[in-house]
Parts: structure tokens; sequence; C-alpha cells
């Protein structure tokens, strides 16, 4: 096992299975599983039902649950009652339980010793070996295997070798494909199908969002055996897993290959050969600092597992696809927090995330046409249709960036790879649709265009006058959408110049000399903050300390907001600007959001401050990869490992963003202890390593 | 029949029957039943079960349902899944159901003729008479009545004469004390015991809420009988009705009378002179307007209905119990719109009004420390606990008027009444509780105290800085809390030095001089609405046409706001101040809410606007009265009702408000269409009858 390589996990803990669960989420963008055990554990049952109600979404307290299974293919959505359209749990494809001398595995009431679990990053296999002594005495030693393919989308491979250190063992393995399962506590599934013939179990799920899931599973050596001093017995099961919406997409049609006759070696074989390809274009090596290099490995690892590149029709989801948490949406997160990954990485992954936007357009005219506006408005928490999902009508209504952000980021990838003939297939009608929604949604006060009632990224200020970060997006969004229209003479002149000029005329609230720019025109009348008195405890959230209606009132920052503008848009502010802007929000900024760490640090880096970026390093990798706080419990902060990528990238490598400069350009301030940074980047269709020191840096 | 005594409908028609089960509602305080056909209807069925969910508090859509039976205790509640604590629909007691020859009557596939109904305000007594023809040609005529004893608060009676027309008619009738009710679409029954023993029935249902509640009735001349060609038989039922929560209070101790031997004419004879009795305190006598004189005798009908003299555990309901809508929640209606006609009828029911919220202080301070607050914070929405149950965040959290508006009417109560001993008995307490929240929820901002995030009355700006009447309403309630305190030597020095320098220093949105006054600092940064091009049909709500998102951003208000302000303090402001701002909210209000028309109406009065005012009484009649709006449908808007005799007694009479003026003063502007107006007025504890002309006025 290699450090640099492995999440480990080196004693049975029961108040951690939950966290790993998540952390140890394997998958190839097509189908996620949770790093559940096999066997299951006792007193987790899988399928309570309960009543999850919408609440503050950072706030949100989850049901306490001592484990969690998660089966998730994106794109398979259905109803809840509350939470609207969410993902659904699927059936657990890796159920596997084993019985010796008529005895039941359970990692919490067996004699287990020296447990250990890792998740090969490299490779994304999840291996878990331990001894287990039975009441009778006798010693077994179990190694649980499994992988999700890369290379074969459809197929999943689990083993598990048992070995008999002492005495012979009677050994009982069943294995399942478990429908047993609810998600936030609600039944999707309207039919289920099961049948068992000999060695292969098949499983027809149809759920409550009118999809038909097809699994099936081939075991070897199911049933009794006995197991002699000694010798060992090696099981091996293979899943098949398909749903109705695969044919639509080239990529995803299953090749009907009876799952009895596959080569388990060369499903192997081709499923690394696959992840090493994947980290050819991605892998990020840092020299000094091994717990910055396994968790930079960690978040590419889930940036890659959870998207699906072939398919432009879902894209990531908040927690990446590894929990239920935020019920499976897509939110702005996609764009602007993720996306840059790709762009450099995987340019044909990046199209697609973008042209997700493209698939859900008509969604997007839904939601401004149930607003009472015409054209696209994109929705805040987006499924599959584009449909506002977001249950809290406060995001929901007021959020309203997202729009621009799309288009930003629709821009950012085109500028980077040079795929120009995105803007002509989807861009321009993209932005058509959105500008004639922004043309309704300003105000006309005093010969400015105002943005009135909008909430920023700072979700705890929900409906400010004129937001910073908001109006500088929908400006640029405009501005895009007048120059590419123009340049390809479509678009009609009046609306043309109608845009041409709500863009002039959009109120921005600071002029460009301002040394300090306030959030919004209204941010100054917010109640000052004694955080101190406050924030009893800064381990925790500031907003569990707080009632929403006072937070609401106050200049509690939950991310960045100005300063996420001042990373955006560089070239349009000072030095001293970002320096001022920086030091005014900061210390106001609760960091509640898991959105918020990275930023900071990059701005830090960029002003020099380094050992305030290496705090912040420190706090993005804690977000998922630090037990104490079991971020991971509910899925992946998927949007932070986007972050620490930009932190590493934009930060402390300084790469100048491809929005704003055609070469590649570096500015570096890397943390003390690194010796050196080794960054593979895709730039105008190109791949380039760049590898950054403290005395410079060179790009080949 | 008295038409100006009378609500009165001519022919049946399916599609008012739920209009008329509100408007037509009967109750004694303690006990309230709609008024719903003894027989039931087809195709309306009473226990379906569905999610209601919380939404928009004004726009809600309730269920289309052709009929809806309504029978309420206040104080019976239970929680429901979404909505929070909420009154209970119980059995209905008036259930009676006639066969003739073997066809069921029912009003809607019968052969009915010369159908009228009309309940009698002078005595609350429920009348039904019509034809039959049944298939087989036989004509009966059916005369329904009904009571709920004003005399003997657990006692109901209900009366049917068929009178044979032709032919001798085969009658079969049988009476129930219908279970098979749900409130809101949910089940707040945990166990119904019910019993039948020759000519009693009873029922005892336990609730969610954890009340018992009996209900026995005693039908006389059920089952078969034939009626000869010309003859009539007569068919009584008597129902006796108590709850576990009666014990406490001596007035509400039922008497165990078998209701058998109680004597029916004794029974109607108590009731209706308990009726005259109310009404001698209450009755206004219009003279010159039929209209206007049916509308308010059915406004003071339901306030002495919907309030229980006796019981200081209950208030009235937003819907003075007589449907579902608002959950039979209680409001800051009682205090402002509502109080004033019981502080000048009925003293001792107003002083159990201002008690309720004492009785219930213990709720608020819960609610303040819910929120992070000392002292005492009162429900946006009570129950009986005083707890917040408004299911909308925007309400809930931000309206918070309504713990200054108690002290206010505590105030005005204390002033017109001469109870000083009200103070010290509960009102130092409730001011000592109420001031430490407020000392909490102020921000001290530029040398000011300031309070952000408020609702005002107008609901249609959810977040604002600093409303107009929030921040008038709270000095006035430091004030009398500093006064009180100070006079009677308690409190601790510091604290009445603390709330006296926020009383002093607390910001108001304009300054004594405005000519127009901001209904809150931030009112001017919000956009125009162009009405026109909105509302396309000014007979709906205006928040109909608009989402709420962009009604947020907007100037267009729910109802008066400034306009309140000057109504509740109209020393302050000066009768240029008044039309100027009369002016400008006027055509940019809405009046989506019922609280809106009488407040504006008043007013244009005052200002000698008598047209105007005319408009705004037909706008207040119509809200519960027009049967083409069906506004009774979920209940009466009884805060409207309270509106309608203010209109008449503060408007188009000019009463000058006892919290300001020592004696009866008046400023008459009556409508052009009467001649006269009489009403009787109690001034500190003296019973004076006012009798004004377009000539002028005299009391005695």
């Amino acid at each position: 096992m290699n450090i640099n390589w492995c999440l480990y996990e080196n004693s049975y803990n029961g108040e951690l299975i939950k966290y790993y669960e998540g952390l140890m989420t394997q998958g190839n963008g097509y189908l996620h599983v949770r790093g559940s055990y096999e066997e299951g554990i006792s007193g987790a049952v899988q399928d309570e039902e309960y009543d999850r109600k919408p609440a503050n979404v950072t706030l949100e307290k989850h049901k306490k649950q001592k484990s969690k299974w998660g089966t998730y293919i994106p794109g398979i959505v259905g109803p809840h009652p509350y939470l609207k359209t969410e993902t659904i749990n699927l059936p657990y494809i890796f159920d596997l339980k084993v019985n010796a001398d008529g005895e039941e595995l359970d990692m919490e009431n067996c004699q287990i010793e020296k447990y250990e679990r890792y998740l090969n990053l490299l490779d994304g296999i999840l291996t878990r070996s331990f001894t287990w002594k039975t009441n009778k005495g006798k010693v077994l030693k179990l190694t649980f295997s499994r992988m999700i393919s890369m290379a074969d989308k459809h197929i999943a491979v689990q083993t598990l070798t048992i070995k008999a250190e002492s005495g012979d063992i009677n050994i009982v393995v069943t294995g399942d494909i478990n429908t047993g399962v609810r998600t936030n506590g609600f039944n999707h599934f309207t039919r289920i199908k099961k049948e068992k013939q000999d060695d292969i179990t098949r499983v027809i799920t149809e759920t409550n969002g009118g999809n038909t899931i097809t699994m099936c599973s081939y075991l070897d050596c199911e049933g009794e055996n006995v197991i002699q001093q000694g010798e060992q017995l090696k099981i091996t099961k293979i899943i098949q897993v398909s749903t109705d919406r695969d044919e639509e997409i080239e990529a995803l049609k299953e090749t009907k290959e009876d799952i009895r006759t596959l080569d388990l070696d060369r499903l192997v074989e081709r499923h690394r050969l696959k992840w090493t390809e994947k980290w050819r274009a991605a892998d990020i090596v840092i020299t000094g600092d091994n717990h910055a290099q396994l968790a930079i490995r960690m978040a590419i690892y889930h940036l890659i597992r959870a998207d699906n590149e072939d398919d432009p029709r879902v894209a990531i989801c908040a927690k990446g696809h590894a929990g239920e948490g935020y019920c499976g949406r897509y939110f702005w997160d996609t764009e602007i927090n993720i996306l840059p990954f790709f762009i450099h990485t995987n340019p044909k992954a990046a199209r697609n995330l973008v042209k997700f936007r493209y698939m859900t357009l008509s969604g997007a005219k839904e939601n401004a046409k149930n607003y009472g506006y015409k054209g696209a408005r994109y929705a805040w928490e987006s499924s599959v249709t584009g449909i506002e999902e977001c249950a809290n009508w406060q995001y929901a209504d007021h959020e309203i960036h997202v729009t621009a952000d799309i288009i930003y980021a629709m821009e950012h990838y085109v500028k980077a790879t040079k795929d120009v003939g995105f803007i002509e297939e989807c861009g321009l009608e993209m932005m058509k649709e959105t500008a004639e929604y922004w043309a309704e949604r300003v105000d006309e006060i005093d010969g400015q265009y105002q943005l009135l009632g909008v909430m920023g990224p700072d979700e705890y200020l929900p409906m400010t006058r004129n937001n910073a970060f908001t109006n500088r997006m929908v400006k640029f969004s405009l501005e895009k959408t007048v120059q590419y229209l123009s340049e390809t003479n479509q678009g009609q002149k009046d609306q043309l110049k109608k845009w041409e000029t709500i863009k002039e005329r959009l109120r921005l609230p600071y002029k460009e000399t301002d040394e300090l720019i306030m959030q919004s025109d209204d941010f100054a009348s917010y109640a000052d903050v004694n955080f101190d008195e406050i924030w009893k405890d800064r381990s925790r959230y500031f907003g569990e300390f707080i009632s929403q209606e006072k937070n609401y009132r106050s200049k509690a920052l939950k991310q960045a907001d100005v300063l996420e503008m001042m990373l955006l848009f560089p070239e349009e502010f000072t030095e001293k600007q970002l320096i001022a802007n920086y030091d005014y929000y900061e210390p106001i900024t609760t960091h509640d959001s898991s959105l918020s760490a990275a930023v900071h640090g990059i701005l830090a880096a960029r002003m020099g401050r380094v050992k305030e970026a290496e705090r912040f390093l420190d706090k993005v990798i804690d977000i998922d990869m630090c037990p104490d706080k079991c971020g991971a419990e509910e899925g992946i902060h998927i949007a932070n490992c986007g972050g620490l990528w930009q932190l590493i990238v934009y930060g402390f490598a300084g790469l100048k963003s491809a929005m704003w400069e055609d070469n590649i350009v570096l500015n570096p301030c890397l943390p003390r202890e690194w010796q050196q940074v080794e960054i593979p980047i895709m730039w105008h269709g190109e791949r380039k390593r760049v590898v950054v020191t403290h005395e410079g840096y060179n790009i080949n």
C-alpha cells in the first residue's frame, strides 16, 4: 500500500462507518457505490422510512445513521414528496454475507483483528482484510476487494478470499442484490422483480421516475464450502448494471455478454489501464508534503469518478454522487468550482458538463415562465430536466447568479480549449435565452438597470440590492451575448441594442476606484456581529450559533462573495483593492460553505501571504479528509475537490486563468514545505506539464 | 324573515354550498359548527385524506371541495404533520338523514322546490325549508332548524318537521354524530368510541393533541314513521358537547343533566334571551342603507359568536372558528382589528382577549429563547401555548410587530375601560418580558437603535429596515413599559434606564416634519410596479399575477402600513401628512389582505372623502358577503368584521379612539345614503348610546 495513493483505515470504528462509506465511494461516472461493508453491519437498517423535510441547506441535520448504503446512477431520479426530484438510491450490488461455522460475519459483534482497509486511488480498488476469530475459536483471514470498472461502464467486480488459519472451517457465502434500501427515507421503487437461478441473480427495478434498472450478478462458489486449515477459498462476484436511459448515448450502450463468461483478469487489467490513462492526464505530484499529496489525489480521484464524460444529460452533483446530501442536484459548483479541473485535464468531459446546461435549456425556459419572465432562467438546484428543484424559496427565487455563471463557464471552456464550435452548436441559444431573461429581471431605476432582491454567493443575506458578484457576472454574460450574436450576425438588432444598453447601464455597487467594495448596495446597513460572543466553538458552523432571523440581518458572510468576484475577474482589481477587500471580508466570513476556503486560499497565495494560504489549504483538506469532522458522511464535497485543485493550480502555482490569458503564465507562491509541484495542464488543446519550485517554473 | 336581520339564500346552488357553510356558521364562543346541510350532499366526501403543505398565506389555494363540514371547539388543537398545531375539526353533530319511501334526501339529486334558508342573526337560529317531490310523486315539506345555545354552552338543538303534502309517506329518519371528518385532510383522532343505545348516541373522541371530547345526542322520533297526507312529523335532536378542558374554567363546567329530560322550549327561550342581551350591548342601527345594516349585523353576529368571553385560554382565530383557513391560529388581528369592538361592547370579553396573551406568556418566552433572545416574543401565529406555529419562516421570523401590538392593545383596553387592575395582574409582567426581548432585538448602529430584517403589516416586503409602523409600535410599547414599571416601583433601575434609552434612540424612518413618510428606510429602493400591465383582473388578488420573487422587490403593498400607523397614532400626524401619505400609498396598495380596506375607509372618512370611504365600505362588505367572491368558504374574515365595526364607529361616526381621548368625541362623515346611525358604546365602564346624523350627534 502506497501512502501517497491510498485512503487508509487501520482499525474498525463503528462511529466512522458512514464517514468512510462516503470517502471510499467507488465509481466510473456511470455508476457509483458508497464504500459500505459487503456484509452490512448490525444495527444499521437500510430501508427505514422517515419524513425528510427541506431545511436550511447549510445546517441541515441529517438523520443519525450508523451506515448508509448508496448506489447511484446519475440520471436515475424520481420525485420525493417534499424534496422534489432526487437521485434514487438503487439496490445494493455488493451484498455478500459470510457465515463461518454458523456464525454470521459482523464487524460490530465478531472478534476482529488486524483490520485494514484502503481505497487505492490509482485504480479505484477498495480492499479490506482482517482476521476473524470465531466463537468456536477458529481463525480465518478474509480479504474483500472490489471495483467498478472504469473501462466497462456496466461492470463491477468483487472478490473475497477466505483463508482458514486455524482449524477446518465450514463456510457459507451468500450474495445478493439487496433491494431493501430507501432514499432519504423514501421508497422510490414502484416495482421490483427478482429472480435467482443457479449462480445468477437478476433484479429489475422500476422507479417512480419512470425508469427501469436491470442488475444482474454472477456469484462463483456460493453456498456451503469447507476450507481446510491452511487452505483458502476465493469467491468472485461479477455484476452487470444497465438502465433504459443507456440507449440514447452510444458510449453507454451495453454489450450483452454473458457475465459468466467474462474474464476476470482481463476486466481488471482493462480497468487499471483506463485509470492509468486518467491519472496521466490529471495527476498532480507534490514533493515535500505527503498529506497534501494524498489530499489532491483524493480530490482528483473523486472528480474523475464522479464525472460521466460520455453523457451530457447529467452533471456532477454537489455530493459527487457519493451520498444523498443535496438530493443529487446540480449547482453552480459545476461551473465555477469543478469545471476548471476538467477544462485543463479532460476537455471532452468539460464540454459535456457545459453542454449539460444546453440539454436542460428547455427546463430553464420553463423556470423563467413560471416566474413570469421570457427567456431562460437556470435552476438554482437542477436535476435532469433543468426545472427548479430547490425546495427553499429564498435560494430558488433569489440566488439568480447561476444563470450568468453558466455563460461565464461556457466562455471559460471555449477560451481554454479553443472549441469555438461549441458557441454555434449550443452557446448562441443559451446566451440569447438567458439575455432575454435578464432583460426582464432588471429594474430600471434612476437611469440605471438594477438587480433587486438578490442572494449572492453569500447565502447569509437572502435579499440584497445589486450584489456586486451577481451584477458583474450578468454584465459579463450580456457582453458575451451581444459580442457572439453580433459576430455571427444573429439576434434581432433591437434586441441586441437593448441588451447592450442594459449591459452598459447595469449598476455595479462600486466604482473602479473604490478601494473597499461593498458586497451589495445595502451591505453597509446590516448589523455588525460580535463573533466572539456568538461563535462559542469555531470547530462548528457559525450558523449553528445564531438564528436564521438574526443571521439574515447581520454582516456575517457564509462564503466569499466580493472575493469570489475578484477571483473570477482578476484583471479588474488592483493588488491594493484585493488586499483591502480580503482584509475587510475575511474576518467577517464564517466559511460555513465548503466553497469558501479554497477561494480565500487562492487569493491569499496571490497576495503572497503564504502562511494564510497554507491555513486555508489545511481547511480545504479537512473538509472531507478529517475523520474528526466526518465531512464525507453524506457524500463528497466535490466542489471543494475542484477548489483544492484550483488552490494548487491557480493559488500556489499561480496559473493565470485561461479566461484572461492566452499563454500559460504562472506567478507561484508555494507552501514553505513543498519542494516542487508538477501539474499536467491541457491548454488550447495541447497537453503541457508545468513544474513549479520555489525558484521558478518551467513548462513542457 | 326580517331582511335586516337575516342572511338569506333563496335557491339551492351547488357552487355556493361551501360559501354558505362558512357564512352561516353558528356558535356560542365555546362550540362552532359550519352551516352544512344536515343530511350531507352527494359528491362531498368529508374524510378524504390529503397532504396540505404550507404555502404563501395570502394566496394559498385551498382544496376544491363542494362542501366542508366544520365543528370546532377553540382550544381543541393537535399537531399536523406540516402545518404545526391546528384546531381540530370534530365529529359533525348535526348529522340527520331523511329517507322518504326509500329515497334518500339529497339537495343535489332530489327534486327540490321553494327552497329557502336563512340564518337569523338576532337569535343565531338557522332554518331551511323546501318541498321535496319524491320519485314516486309524493310531495313533502321539510323544515330544518337548529341552534347552538348561547345560554347553555354545551347544548345544541335541532328540529326537523316533515309535512306530507300529497299522499301518505313512509319516512325514515336517522341521526348521527358523524366521525368521518378530517382537518385539512389529516386525521387528528387517535381513538373514537361510539355507542348507540335506544335514542342516545354517545361519541368519545380522543385527539392527537391529548384531549377527550364527549358528544352525546338524543334523537326523538328516530326510525320509521308513516306520515299521513296533511299531517306532519316533528323530530327533535338535542346534543350535548363537553371536553376535558372544560373543568379548568368555572363558567364552562357542565351541569350533567340527562338530555332526555331537557325542556326544548325553555332551552330556546334561554338562548334567545341571551342573544337579545348580546345585541342590546352591540347592535348598530343604520337608517337608510339596508345592505350596510345587514352587513354590520352579520359582522357583529360573528364577532359575538366567535368569542368565548369566559375563557382567557383561547382567542378568536383568523377565520372566526368558521373554517380551517389559517389552521385556527391567532394573529395580531385580535389586538388591532377585533379588540376595539369588544372594548366598547363587552369589556369582560375584551379583558379575556388581552389576558389570552398573558396566559401564553410562557410560550412567548420559549419563542424568544428559540431565537436566541431573552424576554418574550409573541408568536406571529399562536395556538393555545403561545409557541410560534407559523410554518413559513418569513412571517414567523420577521413579522415581529405583534409583540408590540399586544402592549398597545393592552393599553387601549385599560384606557377605554379604566380597568387599571389589569396592569398589575398581568400587564407588568408582559411589558417587562417583551421589553427584554426588544432590548436584544435592536441593533445599535450609528448611535441609534434599529430594527433590521423586519416585515411590517405590508407582507409583500419581507425583510425591510426600520419599518415605520413596527418601530413606532415598539417605541410606544417601551414607553408604556418604563412608565408603568416606574409608577409601580418595579423593574431594576439599570434595566429601566436601558429601555428608556432604547425608546429614546429607537430610529423612526421619518421626521415629524416629513410630509411623505417612507414605510421603511429602504422603501424607496424597491422597484416601481406597472400595475396596469401586471394586474389584468382587479377582481382577483394582485398576488396571483406576480411571482413572489418579483413581488418581494416591488413597491406594491399588500395592505395599509404607514396608514395603519396613522390610524393608531392619530394625534401625531397632521391632516396634510395624512393626505400626502394616503395619496401616495393607496394607489400602490393591492388590498390583497382583508385587513386593508377598513383602514383605508376609516382614513378616507377622516379626511372627509366620503365617496372614497363608501367605496371601501363596499369592499369591506364584499369580502365575506358577496356570493360571487365566496370569501367565506374557508371561514369568516373576522378581522374584517372588526374592521367594518371600526369603519362605522371610527370612520363614519368619527369616534376618537379611547386611547387618545378621555371623552366621547366624534367627528362624523356619514355615507350620503345614511340618514342616521345609532351605536352603543361602553366608555370607562358606562354604557352610552351615540346617535349620529348628517346634522351632528348626541350621546346618552
